[in-house]
């Protein structure tokens, strides 16, 4: 096989740096895989449309079936995004014998297992390395690299828009409201952010990263998912006075027979090095039975590293045409699901609250905690500029997830608390 | 193909490691290769020997012939370490038409190019992940991952003795001398440390990470070789005061066909991710000209990490076994070498020097400077505690090598200068 040809679902910021390095780079492309790999069809929304990259206007359509059921056709590349279309032309795409390469992480997230099962039953490809942190070969690693260990747990700064945002919080005092509108402006967040703000984005990457490293089917639902939004510079401020930082961490963990998957704010010693990943930078540090902790960091989102991450999996695709193989690496998850219940969650704790400045008050508090079993390892009281109520930041020891949210409701009821103003949960040791 | 023979060449920690790992996972690597992994015979020093693992003693053996000879045997692994016997051994595996997989680093960076040469010319396998960065996926995500990428530059912290005992003198007023001794005694640095100490080890990684990323067939004398003993307490003092930490670092960069690979202490700001690198941890920091900035990061070394790294290598030969692929990944340097003259790299640099506390003493010292065409970014003056003698830290701007090392030498020879104590270069913006 000397020549393959490949059409592109999708012209917008990915699928324009695809063609960018298929176009620079044909030479070196030809030399890793023997083969010359052509651009046959690009669908776009408007063929007339001025765009950055010249191309012979034959070469786009705004037809999917001039892609999708085109015998010159060998693989195809969807790269434009949301959910439905998406799924249905990789379906006829995949039934047609055509080997898929997506970068579409909501619909890998929604529909992998359908996808992939479709793919195997017709021993076609489909790779999604670009799902997943943009220019880290995360996916890659999961599956080729560490195939040998066992994966305890992983955890994730999967989204770029959250990590800028508290990133820029945590270097100069601002509010969340300022920073989103600063992201907004420099083109780090959307205009509707909330995909990403909401943690739903990252949920998305930590339900693929699950389904490999796991080979368990889980399923959007199976994540707990709380956002950004109600962060605020004072939990910021008092993270750094206990030594921690606080990031939006997607964890997903299984131990016996358990998974329990969450994206949540959450406080890392500043010395762990997910603590170090800043601004649109995405970093997943895996534990490993035999491996022990690896940590892959790089940049989650952006033109070239996702076109990069694509055109990897092409060159990978191609080989395995060249030899005859595709279809022999779909990974489908063949072990059944059971989430780990909120009392077998084991975790410390961060808690600020406001108390009333009077005796007795710190007593009725800690006697609370004792009562319910948790102990508490760091604290910090300072007295709030309005007087009369004081500003406390706890960490806890470790403790279950019932157990504290219990506790939180209960501290709420007491008559020296004015205000439990947020509690996050606590990762890695310090 | 159902079953496939393996011949171990060592029995020693990372050997232990291996059938470890093949024994106890039988079932989940047959259900990943499709095929059942069976050790078929060891080489050994000592058949008598009283060992961890409970053996069958005919399983072992003191004769290399009944491997690399055996018609039975489909793959060897060699986990001996040592030059001349393993590469002999390996030679007559390949042209015995066996697979190999290899963790030996200094073997690969002293013969890597004759090896893989042997074993394209058999059309078998040559994989030596296990070589750099133990239990990191950093070879394999250098040759596929980052497979569409131009790399530009690699940094990286890939020495665990060193990292261990710059750690240590970062995070305790201790001495070199006496956290080499308490490195030996946990076994973190080995009875001999010249090889890990001086920075030959670490070269060593560099020459098989380089000769991957650029396709340059570069040797052990094209690395400029620094090592850490002469690296004093004082050094990391002055450097935390400037904002930095020091590390040994490789560095291998490659520009306008230029290649320029070095090993030596650096300075790197704390905001750095490497610079959250510790102990006996390792990690490779990865420029590519469209996925930006990646990080690898793990453990550098330990029997697990290096067997897992070994046993993943394993079942990318399975698989390319059972599919007919074998020989199909070797990578041969296909560039030619040309080193980068001193003058041409550029770096910034950090300066210590006892200077006379006297009047205009420095100005001299920055008339110099300035002479040399060096312009000062930082700079931290303190008195010495035996008086008369200053303390002076400088971080200076870019600068070239070779102007830097003339400044050096004059100021040496300035009299109000005492002692040039050290000077490392900085790497990373702060």
């Amino acid at each position: 096989m000397d020549h393959v040809s490949v059409g592109l679902l999708g012209f917008g910021t990915v699928g324009t740096g695809v063609v960018h390095l298929l176009t620079d780079d044909q030479e070196k492309l030809k030399e890793r895989t023997g083969c010359s790999i052509h651009i046959e069809k690009i669908l776009v929304r408007d063929k007339d449309k001025i765009r950055k990259i010249k191309l012979d206007n034959r070469c786009l359509t705004q037809d999917a079936r001039d892609i999708i059921d085109n015998p010159n056709i060998d693989i195809v590349i969807e790269v434009m995004g949301g959910i439905n279309k998406a799924r249905e032309y990789i379906l006829q795409a995949l039934r047609n014998k055509k080997h898929v390469i997506t970068a579409n992480k909501d619909l890998m997230a929604l529909h992998g297992s359908e996808l992939l099962q479709t793919a195997a039953d017709n021993h076609c490809d489909l790779y999604y390395e670009a799902s997943v942190g943009g220019g880290i070969p995360i996916i890659r690693s999961l599956t080729e690299g560490l195939a040998a260990d066992r994966i305890q747990k992983i955890i994730g700064i999967v989204n770029g828009t959250t990590n800028y945002i508290l990133s820029k919080m945590s270097q100069q005092p601002v509010s969340y409201e300022e920073v989103l509108r600063e992201a907004q402006a420099l083109g780090f967040a959307e205009a509707d952010p909330t995909s990403d703000v909401e943690g739903l984005d990252a949920a998305r990457k930590m339900v693929i990263l699950s389904h490999l490293a796991y080979s368990i089917p889980v399923n959007l639902e199976d994540v707990t998912i709380e956002g950004i939004t109600q962060v605020e510079q004072e939990d910021i401020t008092y993270s750094k006075k206990l030594g921690y930082t606080i990031k939006l961490i997607g964890i997903a963990e299984y131990e016996n027979h358990l998974i329990d998957i969450s994206v949540q704010p959450t406080l890392l010693p500043i010395q762990h090095p997910l603590a170090s990943v800043e601004n649109e930078y995405n970093a997943v540090y895996v534990y490993g039975e035999s491996c022990g902790e690896t940590m892959f960091y790089g940049p989650g989102a952006g033109e070239l590293p996702t076109a990069t991450a694509v055109v990897s999996d092409l060159i990978t695709v191609v080989k395995n045409l060249s030899l005859g193989i595709t279809g022999h690496h779909i990974f489908l998850p063949n072990l059944k699901k059971q989430c780990k219940p909120a009392e077998a969650i084991a975790s410390r704790y961060f808690l600020r609250m406001h108390v009333f400045d009077k005796p007795g008050a710190f007593s009725k508090v800690s006697h609370l905690f004792k009562e319910q079993g948790i102990s508490l390892e760091k604290l910090i009281q300072e007295p709030l500029i309005r007087g009369e109520k004081a500003e406390v930041a706890i960490i806890t020891h470790e403790t279950n997830k019932q157990a504290f949210e219990n506790t939180c409701q209960l501290l709420k009821d007491l008559d020296v608390v004015s205000d439990v103003k947020s509690y996050y949960r606590v990762e890695g040791m310090n």
